[in-house]
């Protein structure tokens, strides 16, 4: 099963449809290629119009509804890659992910939100997904979401990826 | 108009002169070069000895504050990268751009802030100021900074970009 | 003395032995090389299975812990690359390093906090050591840890390098 096939069964798993636009909230790019690199901004757990889950982790939101903000963000992630790229099977590796959780008060388990997006991603890149990891607890982040992620994604070379961004 | 023209119109129209040293708090490096790329380290608000905005947006610090902030952070960004370069013209990317809002309980308009500095890429760089982007609110600052924010620009190849940093 | 050498000596100043393995607390990877760049994961202070510094700095945990916090983080990140490198000598620059001071309200020295693992990056990596860096204070870390750092190295050009990730 091609790695773009997975994506759609992990979309099919959330719950989520990702066929429309994936809009961003301000006056930057959503992904910008440099040069064999492809850096996405940050991405909330936005799906449409409507961020799916809001509020801080251990507050009003559950470790389990962070979780599932993370998936969302990641798989936002890799749709925009996916069109960028024409298809995930040209990632080759996963340099760097951080994510940032909205945490209440006494919330330590930003690992275990982060890992929820992890899992996403070695289930639908295999080879490629393996990825050095930053996760930290913020105190706010745009439009209350409990979870924004960002990463840098590696590609094989090809006439796209000749000139920088 | 040359971009550094352009960076000192917006330095005018800011009313704050860059035209001294760009001081750094710490044991580090403001800009530091790897092959073609120079990563800028974190700016906060700081004109001369001063930080001329201070405190939590949507606390001490109200949004137009913090997105003045913001403005002030990324003309710094600039201003090294202009010594750095010799010129703002060599910058051919901004592959990403990170923005740190100190906010208050219940701020959620870091995307809102950071694009007064994205706003200042976009007019300065012009075709170079593509940039992936990501905002998240943080509890505090270095300094009681109300913005801190730092940036990667790809630059083109010349004799100083054989070697990395 | 070569660089190894000398993070010997930083390790035992602190007074830990980090001898054993370098654990890590999800499912990501410690270091992914990607070319000729080294990123490490976000690293808390964990000795073995105990972090040994808690806490928000300013609150619980005084500045001089939070320095302390900081070199710890810092030797693994070095520990990481020298086992994933076979020497640190193999290192030649530190593009970044950002560095997540977990802050109670008012605390604003995250720069003092960071400059404590820059000055270790000298004092062992000496020629390789000049990086840029960002230090904000978050408001909560993985395990109520009170320092997270993660910095990429750019390493010389051997076999493995070139391959990506």
């Amino acid at each position: 099963m091609s790695r773009d096939a997975r994506w759609m069964n992990e979309a099919a798993q959330l719950g989520h449809a990702f066929d429309g636009e994936i809009r961003i909230g301000g006056n930057y790019t959503p992904v910008v290629q440099d040069g064999r690199h492809v850096y996405v901004s940050g991405q909330i757990p936005r799906v449409g119009d409507a961020v799916v889950v809001t509020g801080a982790a251990g507050g009003a939101a559950t470790l389990a509804q962070a979780q599932h903000a993370a998936r969302v963000c990641v798989m936002r992630a890799l749709a925009l890659l996916q069109r960028h790229l024409g298809s995930l099977d040209r990632v080759v590796g996963v340099p760097r992910m951080t994510v940032y959780v909205q945490s209440a008060a006494g919330f330590t388990q930003q690992s275990e939100v982060a890992d929820a997006a992890s899992d996403i991603l070695l289930r639908v890149l295999d080879v490629a997904a393996r990825h050095a990891r930053t996760s930290v607890g913020v105190a706010q982040l745009p439009k209350d979401a409990t979870v924004e992620l960002d990463l840098v994604a590696a590609v094989d070379a090809d006439e796209r990826s000749g000139a920088p961004c």
